[in-house]
């Protein structure tokens, strides 16, 4: 059993429930020596590697892949639909997918859309990734630019 | 009873009540089918439409009027006092109202000035809205820029 | 005993733990009458002065001060570690000291890295501040820049 994976266990309890309320079992993965903060939303279908930290306040939406020894800050955001066609789409295949590979630096209050961001990569606080990072280096501002090379 | 908005039923329960505590009544309404998530708070004199999303972090402060069908993502954080004096104003009356007609979509992390937003605007994720918005399209960064007409 | 500040109690109930897990006894201190709204988080060695409100969703890092009649918005992030070598550095000696004097004003959404900011100076909604601020007025944008001086 070494380096099984803990799945989330999310319990609904102390919730006076209206009508027309949905509850999903959880379906995503945290590895190993991984730290969740506090106000935390993680959604389905989300997979986080070995001792990655989440730090408080973020959301991690579905189709969101996240590496090993990755580091995201506090208030970040993923978002996956575009809003395409100028509003949400419900079906999810319309959805993006978003990978973190490994070493992944993720700064406070950023937001991330459906991109691909390769190891080695810090994502200034405050920045909004909308397109993908396949060079090291340090990326800022909305949207994030390449800032400094490693 | 058709149609009847649900009030906003909040209690404060297990908490130990410091010196210099107002407790203030919700005087918020939401229309059916709505959705709030988790982490959301809404202050008083806020009125949301039917069938509008309003997901997780986000904020909404008073004087907030959000119409129908609209989607206001993660982390979103509406603000009404402008420090025009160079610091917060205590009077409600000096603060700005909001309002978003119906079907409008704001991306996660966005930032809402007290402005009026037309149906149809899609503001996109991390963008800060400093001014009104009168054309449909999608409006991004910070400050919000037109950067796609419908 | 007139003006002792109230020291934070901060309990920890009602959670099952998982392995490795530490708990800090907290050793910040907010002074009389100031306000910490819902879904905050405040780290250890963090000073709050007196009657300074910090609304709800804000994370605040340690080796932040505020001074007094502070104004820190909704989902305001401080960060204190600027990844110089491409990774967070577990070395507290290594991340910066940021410091609010009194009269601070700082906009829902913003993100402040580790600067001073002087006395009368407001920071804009959304705007993220790199560098230190030792003029009055009010600074917008990502970096946040001088928009109008007092």
């Amino acid at each position: 059993m070494d380096n099984q994976p803990i799945t989330l266990k999310v319990s609904v309890r102390d919730v006076r429930f209206g009508r027309n309320v949905k509850v999903i079992e959880p379906t995503s993965t945290i590895g190993d020596d991984s730290f969740v903060g506090p106000f935390v939303e993680i959604q389905k279908n989300v997979s986080i590697g070995q001792r990655t930290k989440i730090q408080s306040h973020t959301f991690i939406c579905e189709f969101v892949t996240i590496g090993n020894d990755c580091f995201i800050g506090h208030g970040v955001m993923f978002a996956n639909d575009l809003f395409k066609n100028g509003s949400p789409n419900a079906d999810p295949n319309s959805w993006g997918r978003t990978v973190l590979e490994d070493n992944v630096t993720v700064g406070s209050n950023a937001t991330i859309l459906p991109v691909h961001i390769c190891s080695g990569a810090v994502i200034g606080a405050g920045a909004v990734v909308t397109k993908n990072i396949t060079v090291p280096g340090t990326y800022l501002g909305n949207p994030a630019r390449l800032s400094r090379k490693f």
